[in-house]
Order: structure tokens, then C-alpha cells, then sequence
């Protein structure tokens, strides 16, 4: 292990971590509202321990995929760390609230342990939500940017679930990608953010809501979300960024380059496409013919909550745990699948149920053809089985980490239901879920074993288990490299 | 399609149905309960029928696998459609209810639509139970004597899944093995009412649950099962045979054999073994905890509870759906594990949940050796990435229609939990579920339309999905054909 570059890169996060926190600081100032040294102490600390660490003398400059593993769990916990001072100390929270929330916020959950944040100082709202913002970014580089280049095991399966830049050959070099899915990223944010204004919102609530759909996070700075948010057209923006931003970026790059054959080509976006028109379709008439006020707002909600849940935002604009046993029974689901794998949306992502779809199609045609070769297809091209299992285990390993944690959660003595669903949602990077952590209540019941225990989830979801894992797995450590 | 050889087959069904019958008609004579009709007419046209199809003049004497798949299927239906006839008839309850009863029966699931069975014709409610016995011997034959015989596609996976007499080589003609297994079914059952008998359970009733018990059925001749059952020694002497039966078989095979090496090296017997008791632990314990009457009930509640349902059994001793949500999450996962391959349990199976296990393990020691080959080994032998293929194939059809149903199931309006619990406990073959149709109630409510469904889904989880599914893919068919 190269402990020494491990140490140094997590020296840059830090810095850029205290950069991102200014305009809070800022804020606060302006403001006056007394929670300047909720900001000041954890970018003094964060620039003191920054600046030792990147002053240190490297020998080797190279990682091997488990510094690399290493480096970026590191980076996601060390953040949560220093991040939730601010509102340990300007709001009063307990630190595990307060890492909780900014865990949630970093991994862009969006699960809170907060009632009321209208009462908190704008500062403070402003760097939770900026946390989801940051958190996305993050997200996009450590899948886009970083595990492809890491190129192993459990990597494999991104690059294989990828259409985008790798598997698609967009760009021969990774980095020249990564920086035009940054571009896509800042683009959609100011979009949304200048439709936000125009739609009538004010500039702070349009910034925080814009920060909390671009990560998929879900913090909202409305009591309610935006359970009495009037103005439809809000309500439809929000969900139209809700759905780009849990879209696979690399078909935006597609788009840009006009390349339209192969977004059409592209068996997740074709699935993804149909799981959101389908989910939206049936909700409103669930909800509608079991009298929902009008069918506008039928369709009005469910587009907002399929795009929401889907895409692990979880924003709320009306109470859905109040919806028939079929509407909720669909948000579970989506609340699982999650949004697009390339994206800042969580779940374990279209891509995997639409390889595991065509795994399950391949066998009933085995059945007759028993000695016919049937590769599993995606996107036009055969993929090993080899890949397919990667996946599958994926997909096992998540029910698997779903099934003991929802026992160990039941053991808190909420129901199945609540139970499951935290853990899902957590799990999903969703943030609410159904029964005690509905729409309208939130996890500041769970004892701090349990938030904990959530923060630990929220990062084995945000970071696709494997990686984490794969750091605890023994063994001989593997002897390639990357250069830097 | 050799449609004649297949008719003829069903032929010996219906005659064979015929003689199962026979026995209740003898009781409904002696004890005059007026019943008799009730099973006369079924006879008479099975008979009829029987008698036509048998002589029918075959011109091909081999199936293909297409052939044996349909043959297996149709036979289900059809005991089905004549087996409801007694209840019908003699018991005043309409044909779907009957049907849906029967198909309980047979696909030893034991789900009810009937509240209040003591006051049925004793010649009845022997009937019911006997189906459970017969559906317990078909699926042995089909499962072990069958299904490796059509070696192909989903086959493979018992093939793979089969630790005993073809995997493990006992026999190196299956006849034999299956003749040893029905022997072993036979001494079970013979064993289980003698003991029954002994700890004084009378007669009627004891036969009832050792048809239950073996087929791993669920139905009982009490009303609230064995919930006010005085006699600790019934309770335990059920769990243990409730164990016993959903063990795969093979394992006494080898035990007959002396082969104990075999069996210790037995991986789904160890995970088994594991489930079980962990299970038990668990349960005593949350239920102990929270005020349970004593430790002693609380453990024998628990492992007749574990037993009950991991064995698919669905016998109730206890109102489960007051217990802790802790306990009672438990028994929803064992209702989806099911039991072992090669018993008659139901559910994914044991030995599908230990390969995944295996297979999640490798992906995470690839992480860190990624140009490792590492295969998945069960029970010491290294299996093809193929057959694991097709065991995730398998848990993820299971998880598709369980989760397509359950939407459709909401749809009645049923909140999630009972909707979920309904397509788990039918599609498991279990019987009982959660919510509404916990322990103390059962499928009444439903409307035909879904009770009919209801009947699809418990058909599909005792043939293996596949197996059905197979019928309807299209292509050419199988060259392959299968000497009788």
C-alpha cells in the first residue's frame, strides 16, 4: 500500500472540501447569522491537515487498485467527517446527527434526521445541500473517472454496464471524458437553476433545490419538501431535472457528438425510458380512479414521485405513504432498480436489471435450444458470462446486505415495513422511505447505533459494495498499478 | 409433439388419482356422512376417461423434453380439475374455491379458503391431505426421477443443484435411486404416525398431518391448525419430520449407504443446518425478550414456527403474526429460501442461496486477484459458469414474478405486506402468510380472478418455473428424445 499518496491525494480533497465550503461562510457573514465559526474551525482544521498532507515526499507515484479502492472511501468518510461540524456547531446537533446528515448528504441521500430546517441559519442549509452537489461530482468521477482506469474485478462490471465513454469508445482517453461529463454536469446545474428563477422560485431555495435534483440528493430547504410548493411549474422542472440527472451521461456526450444511432442502441436508456413512462402511467391511474383530486394532479404527483424515487432523489411533493398499496407497492421497486448506472442517481441501476432480464430470456430459450451458444446481448454486443455473474453477484450481494441489515434494523422494534424500507433507502441513496420514515417523518428516532449503522449503508450503496469490500477481502495484493 | 404417448400418460394419472381416492370414499361409506357421491362421480369420469386414454394405440414410444415438460404439467392440472370435484360436491363450496383448495393441496402449499374444516365430512378434509401426501411423491418423481432424465436447460440446474443420486453417482440408473427414495418417503411417513400415535394424537388426525407433514403440505383437520394442540411431544415430533422432510433425500440415500463423508461434505445440508438453527436461536430469543410465557415455549414455538415454514409447511402453533417484527422478518425470509432440492419443500431452495453465496464470495476475492481463476466450488466440485448462470437465472425469475405479482395483487387492495405475503407463501408453496392472511386467517377474501391466480402462481413454484415457462417459448424444438 502507497500510504504516503493515499495521504497526499486525501490532502487535495481536503482543500477543495474547505473551498466548497466558503460560500457558506460567506453566507453566514453577510447574514450575520452566528454561524461563521460553524464554518471557520472546519476549514481551519481542514486546511491545516490539507496543507501537512500535501506537503509530503512521495517516493513511488503509483497506486495499486486497492490504494485506489482505499483512497476513494477514505475521501467519501474523511469529508463527512469535517463536513458535519458545521452543524454540530452552528445548529446544535449532535455530532452523530450531524454526521448522519452529512453523510446523507455526501453519498446524495438525502435521508434527515432534521425537523424544521426552515429554523436553521440559510448558511447551514446551503452547505447541507451543497454536500449533494459535491457528492455528485464526486460520483461521476469516481465511476466515469476512476474505475475503469482501476480496470478490475468488481470494476469490471462498470465497465461492462457502461455505454458511455468506456465501452463505447467515446474518447480513447478517460480523463478527456471525464471532463466533458463535468461540462454536461455544470451545464444541467445552471440550466436548472435559471428555470428554477424563471419558474418564480427565490434564488436561495432555487439553489438549493437545483443542488439537491443535480446530485439525485434530495435535501430540501422546505419543511415539507415540497408538499405545499404551488406553482405546477416547479413541480414539472423538478421532475424533468430529476430524470435527466439519473440519465447515463455518456448519452449526453452521445448526443453531443450526434452520434443518435447509439443512444438508440442503448438497451438501458430503452428500459429506463419504459420504467418511468409505465411507472408514471399506472400510478395516475391508480391514484386517479381512487379519487385523486383532479387527473392533472394525479399526474402531476406521480411524475414528480416516479422521478423522484427512481432517480434516489426523494424529493416529496405530496404524502405519498397516504397512496393505494399498488402506487406505493411501485415506488418500493423503483426505490431499489435506482437510476442509471453513469449517472449521479443510486440503486443498483437500470443497467443491472436489464442484463439480468436478458440472462433470465436467455435460459427459457435453453430450455428448447439446450445446445444452442445464446451470449447475453447488451447494447449489440455479446457479453461473457463472466460479466453476467459479476453482475448477478451484484445483485445478490445487495439483497444480501438488504436482508441481514433489515433484521438487525427490525431489532429497533419499527415494522417490516419501516424496517425494509430504511434500509433500502438508504442503501439506494433514496433518503425517505414508507411507514415511520414516510414523506412527512424522518430517521431522528433511530438511536445513534442504528444512524451510524445507516451512514454505513448509505456509503456501501454510494460506493457499489464491492469496493469497500473488496478492502477487507485478504489475500495477495495485486501487483498492478496506475500511474498517475 | 408426441400428443398420444402423452395422453396416454395422463391416462395412468387419472387411474392412479382414482385408487388415491378410493380411500375416502371407503371412510365416507362407513361413517355415511353422505359424501360418497362427492367422490364417486370424480371416479367414474377419471375412470372413463382413464380407460379411453390408456388404450389409445402409440405409434412413437419416446418423448422429447418439450413432450416430458407438458406431460408434467397437464398431470398437475388435471388431478387438479378432477381432485376439486369432492369438495365441490360434497362440501358446498363453488369450483374455484375447490380448485383453488385442490391446487393448494397438490402442490403441497396447504394455503385455505375454508375457515372451520371440523365441521367438514371427515372423508373430506382425508382427502385434502391425501392430495399433499400424493403431491409430495409426484414432485420426488418428477424432481429425481425426471427432471435429470430431460437433462436440459433448467434441468441442468438440478442437475447441478443435486448433490444426490445423479450428481453424487449413488445409482447409476435413476429408477433405482427413485425407487429408493419412494421407500424412504414411505418409512417417514410410516415412522411420523406412528409416533403421532404414540404421543396420542388420535387416529383421523394423525394420518392428516402425516400426509401434511410429509408432503410438506400444511393442512390440518384443526380449525386454528395447532394452535391449542395440549401435548409438547406432537409439537416437536412435527418440527423434527417438518425438518426431516424438506432435507433433500439423497442425503438418506447416502446415510443408507454408509457414505459419510459424503454427507458431511454436503454443502447445502451445512447451510442448511445453519439456517435452521440460527433461525431457532434467534427467534427464542427476541421472543423470550419481549415477555414471551417462557423460555421453554418460546423455543418450542420457535422451532415448530423455523421448521414450519423454512419446510414450506405452513402448520401454525402460534399466532406468528403477533411476534416481534424482528421474528416474524425471519420467517418471511425462510419463506423464500424454501427448503432443500430433492425434498418435497418448496421455495428458491437451499442449495440455489449457498451457490449464490459462493459465487458473491469469489466476486469479492476477485476484486484483489482479478486474474485469478476462481471458480464456484460446491460440495468439492468446481461448477461451470454456465450452471451458475443458471441458478441466478433462476432467483431472478423468481424475484420478477414476484414482484409483477405482488403489483398485480395490490391491485385488490390489500396493503403491501399481505400482498407480498400472498404471491411468497403460494409461490414458495407454503400456505400462511402475513397480514390478512396470517396464521388465524387465510384467501377467502380474495375474488376468484385472483384466486385462480393464486393457483397459477403455486404451479409454477412447485414445476420450477422454467418448466412451464418452456412451454411457451417459441422455436424449433428439441431433436433430443427421451426413451420410456
Amino acid at each position: 500500500m502507497n500510504y504516503k499518496l493515499i495521504s497526499k491525494l486525501l490532502g487535495y480533497i481536503l482543500l477543495i472540501e474547505t473551498a466548497f465550503m466558503a460560500p457558506s461562510l460567506i453566507l453566514s457573514l453577510v447574514e450575520r447569522d452566528g454561524s461563521s465559526y460553524g464554518f471557520l474551525i472546519p476549514m481551519a482544521i481542514a486546511v491545516f491537515l490539507g496543507l501537512i498532507l500535501i506537503n509530503l515526499k512521495i517516493k513511488k507515484n503509483s497506486l495499486s487498485p486497492r490504494d485506489g479502492i482505499l483512497t476513494v472511501t477514505a475521501s467519501w468518510v474523511l469529508v463527512s467527517i469535517i463536513g458535519a461540524l458545521p452543524l454540530c456547531i452552528s445548529a446544535g446537533m449532535t455530532y452523530v446527527d450531524s454526521f448522519f446528515e452529512i453523510v446523507s448528504g455526501f453519498t446524495t441521500t438525502g435521508a434527515s434526521v432534521i425537523s424544521g430546517i426552515e429554523s436553521f441559519p440559510r448558511s447551514v442549509v446551503l452547505w447541507r445541500s451543497i454536500t449533494h452537489w459535491i457528492g455528485g461530482m464526486g460520483i461521476l468521477v469516481f465511476t466515469v473517472g476512476l474505475l475503469p482506469k482501476l480496470g478490475v474485478g468488481a470494476f469490471q462490471i462498470f465497465k461492462a454496464e457502461s455505454p458511455g465513454p468506456v465501452a463505447g469508445k467515446i474518447e480513447s482517453r478517460i480523463s478527456q471524458s471525464s471532463k466533458r461529463l463535468y461540462i454536461i454536469y455544470i451545464i444541467l446545474t445552471l440550466a436548472l437553476f435559471i428555470l428554477l428563477k424563471l419558474a418564480g422560485m427565490p434564488v436561495f431555495d432555487s439553489l438549493v433545490h437545483t443542488f439537491g435534483v443535480l446530485g439525485t440528493g434530495g435535501f430540501s430547504s422546505y419543511n415539507d419538501s415540497l408538499m405545499s410548493y404551488n406553482g405546477n411549474a416547479v413541480h414539472f422542472i423538478l421532475a424533468i431535472f430529476m430524470f435527466l440527472s439519473s440519465t447515463n451521461f455518456a448519452i449526453y456526450a452521445l448526443l453531443s457528438k450526434k452520434k443518435f444511432k447509439e443512444v438508440i442502441q442503448n438497451d438501458e436508456l430503452k428500459l429506463w425510458i419504459l420504467i418511468i413512462v409505465v411507472a408514471i402511467a399506472l400510478i395516475t391511474i391508480d391514484l386517479f380512479s381512487k379519487g385523486y383530486s383532479s387527473l392533472f394532479m394525479a399526474f402531476r404527483d406521480s411524475a414528480f414521485q416516479v422521478t423522484s424515487i427512481s432517480s434516489t432523489s426523494g424529493f416529496a411533493n405530496a404524502d405519498y405513504e397516504l397512496w393505494p398499496s399498488f402506487s406505493k407497492f411501485i415506488l418500493i421497486i423503483l426505490m431499489i432498480f435506482g437510476g442509471c448506472a453513469g449517472s449521479t442517481g443510486g440503486g443498483i441501476k437500470v443497467v443491472r436489471i436489464s442484463i439480468l432480464l436478458k440472462l433470465i430470456k436467455r435460459e427459457m430459450q435453453k430450455a428448447t435450444h439446450p445446445k444452442a451458444v445464446l451470449p447475453v446481448i447488451s447494447d449489440g454486443k455479446s457479453l461473457s458470462d463472466e460479466v453476467v455473474l459479476s453482475i448477478n453477484a451484484y445483485l445478490g450481494t445487495y439483497f444480501v446486505i438488504a436482508v441481514l441489515s433489515t433484521g438487525l434494523v427490525t431489532l429497533s422494534g419499527v415494522d417490516v415495513i419501516t424496517g425494509f424500507s430504511s434500509v433500502a433507502t438508504t442503501l439506494s441513496n433514496v433518503g425517505p422511505g414508507f411507514g415511520d420514515i414516510g414523506p412527512t417523518k424522518n430517521f431522528h428516532f433511530y438511536s445513534d447505533f442504528f444512524k451510524l449503522y445507516f451512514s454505513l449503508l448509505m456509503l456501501l450503496g454510494r460506493l457499489e459494495f464491492f469496493t469497500i469490500m473488496a478492502l477487507f477481502t485478504r489475500g495477495r495484493h495485486r501487483k498492478e498499478i496506475i500511474k498517475l
